[in-house]
């Protein structure tokens, strides 16, 4: 695997900037933009224009020092980072939010493909969908193993979402996405979770707009 | 305003890092704890513990340097950072993902109220909510200034999302929860916007697993 060889280890905190300069790119790219400077990369994301090329620079060939051409830099980081690796992934919890998230509205992207829901409730298993398929949580293994499923989604109520992530893991899931409102931490290096809080959203901003005014009463 | 003149100013990052920090303190007074150490709490966070101590120490009074007592560090850092001082949200876009996420059901904690929501579509509205207000796009700025809100989430697709920020700035919105998969920039700074994507957590975990497996290639 001399390729593999290659690739340099890029810090978390790199993958996850590059992860949103990739949506960015597709966005410009949909625009019909061509090319982009790092500073306005920087502007864009909030982020210091050093910090992007120090970024982009872990990617070897995507970086000119003129300008990135944003289709190319978009395909690059999308295989370099390995986007398209783990297409596949299941979803616990087939409520109302899971349902949401698992309709092709543009939520998510194209590339991924959500192919099982899981539920311990016989009735929303018994409805259906006509895009996905429904299994009880006693299949979770099975699926997991026939499909194999690397990342999982958890739509549960924050009750049972960490004995959810317990048994994803358990099941051989690599990559968790947490929508209930409890903070789930893995302490195994081969496992890795993105936490989502929608109640974290508004405290930070909250936090964010009356630091802003108290700075302005200060400069007054 | 002598209570305001003494406060520092936080940097972004740390703002963050406080309000997840904040989610997990909760977590940890819900499971009955009631103390904590910032290496524990680093390593929950996976946040080396010296950054921890740095976050924390913007709050003053919060540092002991043996440990922190759970409850009292979380009421500082919501008193601190401002959590509760804005507290009223509007939506726009009150189609599957805008219905769900302000259905009280946890997915936003109880501290804040979405207390009207927008869209275009006379249908949704005539249909109406029992706990929530719906109005036409015309009502936006009366609805805005009469509520006093500053803070709005957008649920819209992804062709009038950037148009929808820029009427919810132009009506006084200070910040903006964005689920909508574009990425939106705002060139004030004013104005603060957290931008969710789902599709781009599938990156970051595709990205996170491939990486880990190739280290463990390199390793072999």
């Amino acid at each position: 695997m001399k390729k593999d060889m290659d690739r340099m280890i890029i810090p978390k905190p790199a993958i996850v900037r590059l992860s949103t300069l990739y949506v960015l790119l597709e966005n410009l790219e949909a625009e019909g933009k061509s090319m982009i400077y790092s500073a306005e990369i920087g502007k864009l994301l909030g982020v210091p224009s050093h910090t992007i090329r120090k970024d982009i620079s872990f990617l070897r060939q995507a970086g000119t020092g003129n300008g990135y051409e944003i289709t190319n830099l978009k395909n690059i980081i999308a295989e370099y980072l390995g986007f398209n690796k783990y297409k596949k992934a299941c979803i616990v919890g087939m409520g109302r939010l899971g349902t949401v998230i698992t309709t092709k509205n543009g939520f998510y992207s194209n590339q991924y493909a959500v192919v099982a829901g899981f539920d311990n409730n016989p009735e929303k298993i018994k409805k259906g969908r006509n895009d996905m398929d429904l299994y009880p949580m006693s299949k979770l293994k099975e699926v997991i193993d026939r499909e194999q499923i690397k990342i999982g989604i958890i739509t549960v109520p924050q009750s049972s979402a960490r004995k959810v992530a317990n048994e994803l893991i358990d099941c051989g899931i690599k990559g968790i996405i947490n929508f209930s409102p409890v903070l789930i931490e893995i302490n195994r290096e081969d496992v890795f979770i993105r936490n989502i809080f929608i109640a974290g959203e508004f405290n930070i901003l909250s936090a964010l707009i009356s630091q802003y005014e108290n700075k302005q009463t200060l400069g007054e």
